[in-house]
């Protein structure tokens, strides 16, 4: 589905890689991909692994791009046929996905002769970046939803056709129900869920002429959009249909809302529709809602059965970006790392471990070195690829979200706060800290 | 390169057409896209118009996708021989891409068969919201530059792979200069740069190795990223590497700030370059830069050359999507709207018209009923497809850019301002207002 050209990846990538060629530069380098603190923020769920195993096990340039390359006439054929060469052949340690993870954390370690590493950086920062970072969205979204229904109704506003395919399985993953995106119903499985758009009735001269209509379509599963002339209004035509429908045996299965006070207007619907005898019709809502327009309908027990988000979750609008980066940890067996102010990296391969406490809560984490121990805690890190191979077939979505969701309730909720959560600890392991090196 | 799957929709598309199909509804629709005002912009820049007509030109159900839906349980089979055999054969008027638009303008109006029509809805706001947000936001960068070079380095952060290409694109199209993005470059002739990362430096022992490393494999296209350690220090480094270069009879070209006060340690830079005699190295700077950080760079007339502009870009930071929408507006010969408060559509097939003035800028748009004569004024909408066929070859991405630079000339300042613009001045055609129907 996805792309997995090599050429995804900024020119510089491949010129550092001409450059240790050469250079003769092939020893071996550990780098770490990690997030850096983001001020909305307070945990993170790791999402992405999964494309980016795919990319790595099908790394290769094609003659095609090769040829491309030839014309930028910034390469040597040397180098030109030692990328023609390559296949990707290191390890790769990572968290698996569903996993909750804070700044600085690494959730992936790849460690390759040197070209190999370095020519990974933008494709790992993008994949996971983009995935957790909408995985991490919809996991405040599931937070605030507290178990009504979820649906993704995002691809219209996603950045592009990938971006909807991501976010559809980002937010399965994180605990939402369905997506209204087709293609990710196909490619991962993901139930799908739709209603009807304002065009269908005003295709139809009467309001309730469209709902008959899409009724005798799907008897079964049919859920009307009450808003595009009068909300209550329509409310009393979806009664009127839903009565229709009742006499035939069959059932009305839910309203949408998508326009005005949702709360109100709820409120309004809900006593319609109980008034008509239609107490089983659900009552779903939809409209520029995100984990705090979640939070305030929840608040005030508006009597919403499920939500269809869009837009914010998609694009995770408030939070756009993840400051996820790839660094050079460990070169030619010597631990390193760049002193930048505000922007310094941890040197030295890694292991993330997590305190539990004694009801299983997640309590502290520790990013020690790779070899340290740390007695009574669990390790997060693990070993998915070994010499360019996996080591254990693709997991189940489902599982993953499984996974999750017992992840995700193992997180004491004061560290799912909305805003202002408190720093989940993270400290420094001391066989991580004795092999920083010393500042000049 | 793009997916072109028809089942990149929302579920509800799909349903629509079987309710339609069932109902034997079949009747022309016209349906327009345009964007509702956004308060952070107060121009539009459109694009994504030839990844449309592609999808379009393309538009087939595959039979394996068939049999998804057949799996759905959804539909019925006599649908889903329908959509098999479905092929896009409407008409399309469209803006050329790298026209300035504003809110309510339709950007594109398709008229065709209901089912066809409908079926659009989500791919087409997908795909020119997000181009066209990119481009926006890369010509308010491309305004406050004021001339300097501007690289798209934003494929890391972008939402998956397909916005990284969009992403290049749209920046090109509205006036960068390059790409970092190697497969943009590949599939749309976009020229690249490049610089090294931090871990080219770090993968050497000091830093000058690191310097004269990068020259020797780039003789004549050496740009040096001096801020891994310490700036001015990495910046007497590359004086000296510069005139190492200098006596093999090459040219260092550049040297890139990646972090700190960009200002002053431009000027730093600037002067410990010029005092080691190399006035023409240039300096490019980059690291979390958007239209306001340029603006103020350019207020203080820091000695910059070009800017690397990534990750605020790429996403459009500060408004990650646009309220663009797809409405039916014609059905069956008859103008149609939707009422919904603070959602109202304007009804009818339209045209819009642009009036300059007598220096040749633009002074004011009229959104008009699509017959309505507008004397003086430049229709903008065009026909671009009829009938499902195209009726231009593509143009060349190099004409677009130019097509951009000639309209955003013609835009008077006072709309370019990147805050509080005034709005420009959109009226609506007395043909246009006589077509709408009167509310209930």
């Amino acid at each position: 589905m996805t792309t997995t050209s090599p050429l995804l990846t900024d020119l510089y990538e491949l010129t550092m890689a001409a450059a240790y060629f050469k250079e003769g530069i092939q020893a071996p380098a550990t780098f770490s991909l990690y997030a850096r603190r983001h001020p909305l923020r307070g945990f993170f769920v790791f999402s992405g692994l999964e494309a980016i195993l795919t990319f790595l096990e099908k790394f290769r340039f094609a003659s095609q791009e090769i040829d491309y390359l030839r014309r930028t006439r910034l390469f040597t054929e040397d180098f030109l046929r030692h990328l023609a060469d390559l296949r990707f052949q290191g390890d790769v340690w990572a968290m698996p996905e569903g996993s909750l993870f804070f700044a600085d954390e690494p959730i992936i370690e790849v460690s390759a002769p040197l070209i190999q590493a370095q020519l990974l950086e933008t494709y790992l920062i993008n994949a996971a970046g983009f995935s957790s970072l909408i995985a991490t969205k919809a996991a405040r979204c599931v937070h605030a939803a507290r178990g009504r229904g979820l649906m993704d109704f995002s691809l219209r506003r996603d950045q592009g056709a990938d971006a909807g395919l991501i976010a559809a399985r980002a937010c399965y993953l994180a605990g939402f129900d369905t997506t209204s995106n087709v293609l990710a119903g196909k490619e991962f499985g993901i139930p799908l869920s739709g209603t009807m758009a304002h065009s269908f009735v005003l295709a139809f001269a009467r309001e309730i002429d469209a709902f008959r209509a899409y009724a005798r379509s799907f008897p079964q599963r049919t859920t009307l959009l009450i808003d595009t002339y009068d909300t209550l209004q329509g409310a009393r035509h979806a009664v009127q249909v839903a009565g229709e429908m009742r006499q035939r045996g069959e059932a009305l299965q839910a309203v949408r809302l998508d326009s005005g006070d949702l709360i109100d207007l709820s409120r309004q619907v809900r006593a319609i529709l109980d008034q008509g005898g239609f107490e089983g019709v659900k009552i779903l809502a939809s409209g520029g809602l995100d984990e705090h327009g979640l939070a305030a309908i929840m608040a005030q027990e508006a009597p919403i059965d499920a939500f269809g988000v869009g837009t914010k979750i998609g694009v995770s609008a408030d939070a756009p970006f993840l400051d996820m980066v790839y660094k050079m940890v460990c070169f030619d067996g010597r631990p390193v790392c760049k002193h930048s102010p505000g922007k310094a990296t941890l040197a030295g391969e890694k292991q993330v471990y997590r305190h539990l406490d004694p009801e299983g809560r997640y309590q502290e984490d520790v990013i020690a070195a790779r070899r340290e121990q740390v007695p009574g805690a669990i390790p997060l890190l693990q070993p998915v690829m070994q010499a360019g191979r996996r080591l254990h077939p693709p997991d189940e979505l489902d599982q993953l979200r499984q996974a999750f969701r017992a992840n995700f309730a193992r997180l004491p909720d004061a560290f799912k706060a909305l805003t202002q959560a408190p720093p989940f600890p993270v400290t420094l392991g001391p066989g991580l800290q004795a092999q920083q090196p010393v500042l000049p």
